[in-house]
């Protein structure tokens, strides 16, 4: 499901913390997208679609390290979402969120 | 879907950015976790349980993070790693893949 | 010079990439306390004391690790520091610096 | 002291903040040079001149604009790091580091 030559290498080479390491890099580099931007007014009105791209592949370069690193720990992320969303819908009732726009 | 009483706090307060860095504390709780650990064992053998549930809680977060800033910015992390893997598809075609792990 | 019992243990076991692990945990401990904060005003006009307080001992703590991680590699910052202003002094000359207000 | 075009728009535009960011950025540069190493040995006997040249570099990046950021905040980095040795040479006496390579 996840090919790509640098995770290849990392398995070869039992170098699994190199997973993390990579998702701190590319954390990096989604960070750098940013560092003259001030604050981000939502939906990043005024972007060029060039950038939009270009940010819309750190996020999921970001999501690739952080599932391969979960994978590597035995961890099920869909299955500790799911958990975590219980407990929150037991901590935090939908009513309180009313005011947030998430759908 | 996401409720929580911190995002709703930056969506408030017009904090956007908020979320991103609020994604790089959950990933410095993460890197903890494992700074006195050395290399990582595929599976976390020997790994006690509570520890393993602490981690797959810290992995959540950053995912949590990574989804909401994903969502501020507009951009739909699904579509975006639908995109990469059709990229990655012609790229690296399957029977590079052969020797990885992944399912 | 920099004691301290989390950097003995690195040593000890030999885990020198550790002290890197524990920078990117710094720097998430410094994200956690901008998180909520929105922009910046330059001195922090407005934070109690305390949380200045706070604020210099994560930026010491980042530091800390640097140099920690700096040492293990091999790496003199100072020098490092030194080699590169020599190459800014040759890139950027005084006069296109003279808005700033660095000292 | 730390001139620089990027630290000199940040200056202009006032985003103090972007200062944090970037050190963020710098941080990721720095792990990506050792996302394929494993675990780092003192001194890194077997790498590259060049490599160690621009590992120095990184380092340095991360300490310019971890400066950068704390004269933002008002932090003098020095003091805090004199105040905080003072605390941990009366929560460390110099006995307990004796095993300690540091110098």
């Amino acid at each position: 499901m996840l090919p790509g030559t640098s995770f290849h290498n990392h398995q070869v080479k039992g170098q699994n913390f190199g997973c993390f390491v990579s998702l701190v890099g590319e954390v990096g580099e989604l960070s750098e997208i940013f560092q003259w931007k001030g604050e981000v007014p939502r939906g990043l009105p005024g972007w060029k679609e060039e950038e939009k791209q270009h940010l819309q592949e750190e996020l999921y370069d970001v999501l690739l390290y952080l599932v391969r690193f979960s994978d590597v720990c035995g961890v099920d992320l869909s299955k500790a979402a799911l958990r975590k969303m219980e407990l929150n819908a037991i901590k935090y009732p939908v009513k309180l969120c009313k005011g947030s726009s998430r759908k």
